[in-house]
Formats: C-alpha cells, structure tokens, sequence
C-alpha cells in the first residue's frame, strides 16, 4: 500500500483513547485502535525504508522492565525506542529494591523522571504479570497527576500472563500482509495448536493472545490442545464471544490433525496447562518448594504422553493445499536440531525460515506504533510533517 | 519565578570555578557556586516542562561507575546525561581491571577517549570514596593535559564516604521550593535525627552531607542520635563553622525530642556508627572477616536497644505547628510495610508520599546542573540561546 | 596533516570495496583500503577535535557482542558508535540462546532488524572466533538479501583467534604518527616479542596481527619468542609474503635480544602457545576437563623458565639508541606493580606511560573509520559536508 493510501486510512480511524493510554491486552481496545497501529507500523516502516527519519524525540527514556531473559522482545523494544528518539534504560531488579506494596509505587515514580514509555515483560506467574504492569502504569499516572512527573510514561505490555500484544499483533501483521490485506482474511481458518516440547512450563501468553486477537477478523479460529492443557477461561470467553460478533468460528478440540485440516494457517507450540500454572504459582506463594518439584515431574510424565503433537511434514499435508502458512513466536523446538523430538519437522521449520523472520520483523514496528499513537495527538499530521522534514536516518 | 528572573539572578553569580572543573563536596564550593547550580537546575526543568530540548550535546559519553547497587541515583544519572546530549556507558568493574595504584589512572584513561563526564558513587569504605574519586579525577585531568583525551572529563560525585551532594543539593532544591525561596530560610530549624532501622551499616554521607549543607543558609541545624553513632568529626567542624558564618546555629543532642521540637523540617534517618565503620574498613583492610562479624553482632545488638528513635505520630506533634516538612532521601524503612518497627510511621510517611517524591524529582536537574555548568562557559548566554532555538523535546 | 591534504589523500585511494562489506582480517584488505581507513579515522579525529559532530546517523543500532570480558575494546566500540550516531545493544549471551547452527542465525537475524553493524569479540579458542564472524556476517547478509532486514548489518572484528584489526591498525596509525607519516616506515625495524607473564593461555591475535599487518609497509619485522612459543603457520606465511613483496624483511628467532638490537619499536607481550591452543580447543571439545587442567599445570611450568624474558632497561639499551618506541595493547604485566615479575619493568613502562595511552586512543577512531567506509559510499564528498553542515559536538 502506498503511504499516501495509509495515511488516507488512519484519518478514517478512531484512536484517540490511544492517546496518553498505556497498552496491556488487545482484547481491550477497539478495532480501529488496532486497525490504528497496523497502519501506523506500516507507516513508520516505510519511511525507514526509505531511509527517512521518524524521530519524534529529541532526549527522553524508554525503561524495560524484563523479569525473565529475553532476546528478540528486548531488542524489538531497544529498536522500536531508538527509532523514534528515546534511549533505553534497563531496569535490573537485581540491583533495585521493586517488591511489594508501597515499594512498586516508590521504585515505579523513581525510575520515570524522565520515562516516557516503560516496557514491561512479565509473564512468570499465573495472575502477576498483567496485575502488576496494571499497578506500574496506575501509580506513575498518579505520580503524573499529583505533579510528581512532568510526562506520564505510558505501559507497554512486553508479555504478561494473559496476553502478548507486541508479538500477537505482529503475527496479525504478518497474516494481513501474507494475505494481501485485513479484508481478505474472514473465513480463514487459523489452526493454533498445543505441540510437544521436551521443556516444561512454557507460558500461555501467545496461544491466550492469539485466540484473543485473531477472533476479532472474522476468522475461523481453532485451538488444538491435548486434554489437561486447556488455557484461560476467561480468555476462552473472549474468543468465543469475539467470534460470534465477527461472524467468524472458534472451536476447541484435542485433535490436531483436525486443527490442521484445511487450516489457512498453522501457530503449533507448546505451552504449559494454565490449572498447573496456577497450582504452581499458589504453591510458589506458600513456599511449597518440594510440591512445585513434585508438580513439575508430574507435567513432564505428562507431558511425554503427547509426543506425537508435532508439526510434522505429514500434518503439513492436512493443510489447504498441503501448504498452510507456518508461523512461530520463535525460538521453536526443531527435531534433531534443539532437540531430539520436538514442536516441528527440521524440514519445515526450514521451508518457512524467511517467512517466520519477516513475522519476527513486525515487532519492532508495532511497539513504535503502540509508542507513536500514545505520545502523538495526530499522527496523521505528524507522519506528513516527519515525511515533508525529510531528514535522513543515514547520510550515505 | 519566571525564567527571566532566573537568567537575571545568574547574571549575578560567580560560576567560573565550576567550569571546566570537578564536584566532590558541597563545602568546597562557594555560596555563589551553589546558588548558581540551583538556578540553572530550575532553568533546565523549566525548558523541560515547557516541552523544549535542553541538548547541549551532539554526541559524547557520561560514563557511570557504581560500585554499590543503586536504583535512584543510576537512573538520576542517566536521565541527566540523556537531557544534556549524552548516552550513557556504566564502567561494570566485574568485566575490569580497575584495582590498585597504576591501573586506575589507566583505566580512567582508558574508558575516557570520548567521556565528558564520569559520575562516581562509591561509599562503602570509610576513607576510601573521596580519595577515590580525587584520583579518578586527577587522572584523567592530566591525560588531558598530556593529550592523551580530547576533552577533559568532569568528574561528579554520585556519593562517597564523605558527602552526598547531588542528594542532599535535591533536598536543598525541594526546601527553596516548599519555602518560597531561598531568603526565607534564615531561623528555620531542621532536625537531622537518627532513626532506627533493623539492617545495619547504612551510609554516613546523607547526616554528613545535610549538616555540611544546611548549615550554609542560618538555618537552625540540630543533629541528633544516641550516644556511640556520632558522624565524621570533620564535618561537625565544618558545620560548626559555617553556620557561625552565616548566623545559623548547629546542636548536637542525643535526645530526638529535642531535635524535633519545634522544627520545620525533620530528616529521620538510620546510619552506622563512624567510628565503627572505621573500624570496619580497617579489619577488612586486614583481612579479619570473623572480627568484622562480631563487630556486626555487637552493633546489631546496640542498634536494638534504640528502637524507640522512629519519626512516629506523636513524635511528629513536637514540630512546627505539628506540622513539619518530613524528609527521606528513599526508600525509607516504614513501620509495618518494609520491615516491623522501622525509620518512620506509615501514617507520616503515607502524608508525605508527595512531597517525598518531588524532593526525590530534583536530583536529576541537580545533575545536568552540575554537568552543564562543567561544560558550558556562559551558560546565561547558552539558556538563552537554548530558548531562542526552541527545539521540541517531544513532537507531539 | 591538513585536513584538505587528508581528503586529497583520500580521492586517490581505491576503498570501493570496505563499503557495505565486513572487516575480518587486515590482510584480506589492500593496502589502499587500509590507507583509507587510517586516512578517515585522522579525519574523524580532526573534526571531533575542531568540536565538529561527525554524525552520520540519526537512528540505529551498534550491536556489541563480546563473549570475554572486556573495558577498552567494549568502550572504544561504544564511543565509535556514538561519534556516529548509534546506540550500542550489548548481546549478553548468558540471557539468550545463541548458541550452535540453526540457532547462530536465528539469534543473528533477530538482533539485526535496525542495526547497522555488528562488533564482535571471540578470541578464546582456536578455530572458531573467526568462524563464528564469518557465520554471523553470512546470516546477516542472506537476512538482508532475502527482505527480512532493510539493511545490511555490517561485521567490525573486535578481536578473533586469528587477527585483532582495529587493535593493530590503531597501532600502526600510532607508529605513523610518531614517525611523521607511511613513508617513513621502509627499514624500520619492529621486534614483535614474547615476554613472560605469570598468567596463562593470552591470546594470540596481537603478535599475528602484528606481524600480518607490519610486514605490509616495507619494515623489517622480527618475531621472537622461546621455542614452543610458535603463532599460527598461516599467519606467519602471510607475514613472509608481505615482506617479499613489499621490500621488507620478516625474521624468527628464539632469541630476545637479537630481536631487540637496533630496533626502532619494540611490542613485548605474552601469549600462550598456538599448538597448546589448539590442543586446549580439541580437548575442550571432546570434554576432557581433567586434561585441561594438566595441560595448563603443564604450560605453567614451561612459562616460567622464560622469566628473563622481559622488557628491562637493560634490553632497552640494546635498541636504536636505546630508546625504541615501546608499544603494548594494555593492560601490560609490570613488574612489582601488577605482578611479581612481568612483561616489563616498571621503570620502562612509566617513561612510555603517555604514548601508550596516546597508542590506545586511535581505537576508536579506527573503529569509527571502519563502520564510516562501511556505510558511506562517497566519504570524501561526506566529510566535506559534514565540515559544511559545522555541527557542534558540544555547543559551549
């Protein structure tokens, strides 16, 4: 799409609760607001391609709050701040006092002084992450109302319990450019699907997010999970309500080779069961160190019971056409590569290596997005201002 | 005040000496220097609020040595830095060599090809910091009279053994604010009062830097603690001194009751000792890690049977109309929310939540102020021009 | 030089093929791209001296990749990046899964989406530093060609087991200044000599980048070190190519002094022997710690029969009128300062102290003239501009 086509579209868009708004689930915001910041990641993309400065900072800071390791959302994030002018600062609680209570509120203000967007990855523990990102954003709003802040630093969701916005929105990002656009993906049946990995607990934020966003296009939207990995509840209400309001499908079964049959698009990844999740965090709570052991032996006999759940070039073959588009939030468990049996075939995962790098490549875009549309008033005018500035990322 | 108000004020003030030099004790720079460093603070937070680029650099290194974990001052320091034009580089002595005599010139040297300014805190050991930061200093002033550095990196003190300017300049700015300005302090009596705090060993340099400050404007200066935690004999002589010079007084008391009474500022705080610290430095300096665990016990021990010096309800009644500006330069050990019996009431503290956080929003225009008038030459001239250019901070 | 005669200088040279390309090993690269390179990094210096920002970027990011701790290489990288104008990302490793095939390019491509180049430090075992740069700079480079980057991350090698290029070529533009310029250097003589240090197992890149870059310019270059102490075969048959060609000589010898007769520069340092290297590497690989351990017990003794090998003021004397220029990368074993017996005596090393610290100070403009070429197609036409555009670095 050309620019001018873009921006054409976003002034035909509502996104002002965007402005001066933090962003935590995607399930929270309209679609225009989500229409907003496609076009808006389209935008900024292409004027950086073409080598076009979208700057809109001249000094502040963008925090990252990272309280797992992370490698492709830290630098998404350091990338998408950069861009638009903001130097990040690491906040390394190893060498801070954020805790409880009264201290979040305290670090949270200490931090901000001159933040203007704090990114924040917090998806460990069952009914933490999307609470405490929530307080962050409350107490430095606060912060910014009792004069305490001159800027109101907005949240990022970099990942929470619930949901993961950057990389959900992304893969969406990806599909709508796959598919030559939003408006051809009603009745496109998107297979996410539960697969086997020899590691244990992985987090439930990208299915959750996934069956929570991709609802909302009127698409028909399979999750696939053996028995005793069943995610949220309540996110499960979402999707089904959001799909009966889009006039698209969402079905659960236990069967992947009926998520794969016919599928559009295949998302196969393992993830943990959120009632162990759950368990877990409750035992975390209570100190019961020896039951979360015992807890996760149990997940992973569990676990070895459903080794057949891969995406294997044979399954591949159930797919429209036999070739379904193969997306991952990467990195993947690639049989006989990262491991022995894994979530899919070598050979696949290598058909879709371009593919899955271009979906990774959105990311960056959308948190500048997410960034732009909560600092700028209008964007629209902002974009043709920072086109007709002209100024050069790169004096070649 | 207005901004032309402060430029006019400026105008009068003799600055040079902070040119081109470095800051290590507030009671080695002249009233003049002080005031010209409060000025300029409020200037850069004016621009800053009213949404124009303070940017004096186009590139350039603020390189951040830490050799304690630091929250506040390490983002006080980068958000400074990030305001005035430079990017932050921490020097993490773990992936180092610096260490004794030779290789600290060289490291100095080393990491300073690009640096303009090297902020340093450094408070663990007693007689330790300050010289450390001298040298520091020293070192990279002769590489760059010997050509070695292009520049001549500043050095700032971000907290030594000594004094913790940067912090107790914040408190000062906060003070000026809540009372109208910086004539209306003359008579107004503050209490530096030790408090109790279940951990053990905390810093001298706030005590220290408070009375080294305070005692600079007439105010009535009362330092109180139990008998055995006196603070650095240097400095009482030094506050002894100045606040004969300027008409103030300065107490000493081993009663809180007396220190609070009828004070307008209270500052209750938890240090260790000086002169056991002292010894501490020395056992560690042989060697003798047992002895420095007794010494740990005996003071943990004593510490206990002061539990009754806390900044409570009642005790708060003793002050100004019961009504005086409660102080901390954070966090603060609060009764039934950090620790069981602590620093302070969480009632006090809850009151003063607000004002708490300004006093802390400070410290980073007390930083760029500082570096600023290192770099600058005519910095009335520079405000003026930084105005004239009007360059957003934020497009928005 | 005139910053007029350095550009002259640079129209006349062929550096076609530094653009938009990796820089691995200094004998990959003609001596015009060499030239070009020493001839930017003096215009770089010049400008940032004349208080002239050299800023070509607006945005982006310089990723730093060191798997060895590091402060000089790692803050050179750093204040070349931001001369330019980009951000340096570190790439710790031990919070991401880089690791072995698949995944190398993974983690490369994921890193890469707005970095413009990469550095990298992996000196540590034989055969696989240089490998590992090549791969990366490989993956980037297909990333880019297949639409997943919109730009070419470019390769910086900070160091490898074969060469360490920015380290040498900072060396050599030390040497050309010191001499008063390229041409003075046919039939100096530089003995590239071992010396005893107590610590085990130094990398080798120094003395085979030394003797892979010198023997370029027409110098008599002598390497000397005990028997066992031998470098890599294929650098020393580069070495002795070069030295045919370009008119100069290239001796072994076992013997110190031999080598530091008549010589112009003298470069005395450790490093462990390549055989014992590549052995280390192989049982490294095959997991037979216990052999490593014995192989190094075994090294150890070796070492210390070389202890007269060392920079004293006796050796000195026997260099061209006693006073060579003596050169090391830092930091240097001294003796009776930072070891018992050392590289050098303390005495030699405090004569020398500025012009190794002047030595060390090229890095980063090297560095900043590698990334320059790397990215700017017309750099004579660039520097022009940027001395029209008269940016300030620091506006004072």
């Amino acid at each position: 799409m050309e620019i001018n086509k873009m921006l054409e579209k976003l002034k035909n868009l509502k996104y002002e609760n965007l402005y001066q708004n933090d962003f935590f689930l995607t399930w929270d915001r309209t679609m225009d607001e989500l229409q907003s910041i496609f076009t808006v990641a389209d935008c900024l993309r292409h004027l950086r391609e073409n080598n076009i400065s979208v700057k809109i900072f001249d000094s502040g800071l963008g925090i990252s709050l990272f309280r797992d390791n992370s490698t492709r959302t830290r630098f998404s994030f350091a990338s998408a701040c950069n861009l638009l002018g903001l130097e990040v600062q690491d906040l390394d609680e190893k060498k801070s006092q954020v805790a409880h209570g009264e201290t979040v509120k305290e670090t949270a203000n200490m931090i901000s002084f001159m933040a203007d967007v704090i990114g924040i990855r917090d998806d460990m523990y069952i009914g933490k992450g999307h609470t405490y990102q929530k307080n962050v954003a409350e107490y430095v709003k606060e912060g910014y109302e009792d004069g305490v802040l001159e800027q109101r630093p907005t949240v990022v969701n970099l990942q929470c319990d619930i949901d993961h916005p950057t990389q959900t929105m992304a893969d969406m990002l990806h599909i709508i450019h796959e598919f030559g656009g939003v408006e051809n993906l009603k009745g496109k049946k998107i297979a996410m699907t539960w697969a086997y990995s020899p590691s244990y607990g992985k987090p439930l934020s990208v299915p959750q997010g996934i069956i929570g966003l991709m609802t909302r296009f009127g698409m028909d939207v399979t999750l696939a999970h053996p028995k005793g990995y069943e995610v949220m509840g309540e996110v499960v209400e979402v999707a089904k309500k959001q799909s009966q309001e889009t006039g698209g499908t969402f079905t659960i079964t236990n069967d992947m080779d009926e998520a794969f049959k016919g599928a559009d698009i295949v998302y196969p990844k393992s993830w943990a069961p959120f009632a162990a999740m759950e368990k877990r965090t409750n035992l975390y709570g209570e100190g019961k160190f020896d039951e979360i052991d015992k807890l996760e032996q149990e997940l992973l006999e569990e676990n070895k019971k459903h080794i057949d759940w891969a995406c294997t070039e044979e399954k591949m073959k159930l797919t429209k056409n036999g070739r379904a588009l193969y997306m991952h939030c990467l990195p993947a468990d690639i049989t006989g590569v990262s491991c022995e049996t894994g979530e899919v075939d070598a050979s696949v995962f290598d058909r879709y290596r371009i593919p899955l790098y271009k979906e990774a490549s959105y990311k960056p875009y959308i948190i500048a997005a997410m960034i732009f549309l909560q600092k700028v008033k209008d964007p629209v005018k902002m974009l043709d201002d920072l086109m007709s500035r002209n100024q050069l990322r790169l004096r070649k």
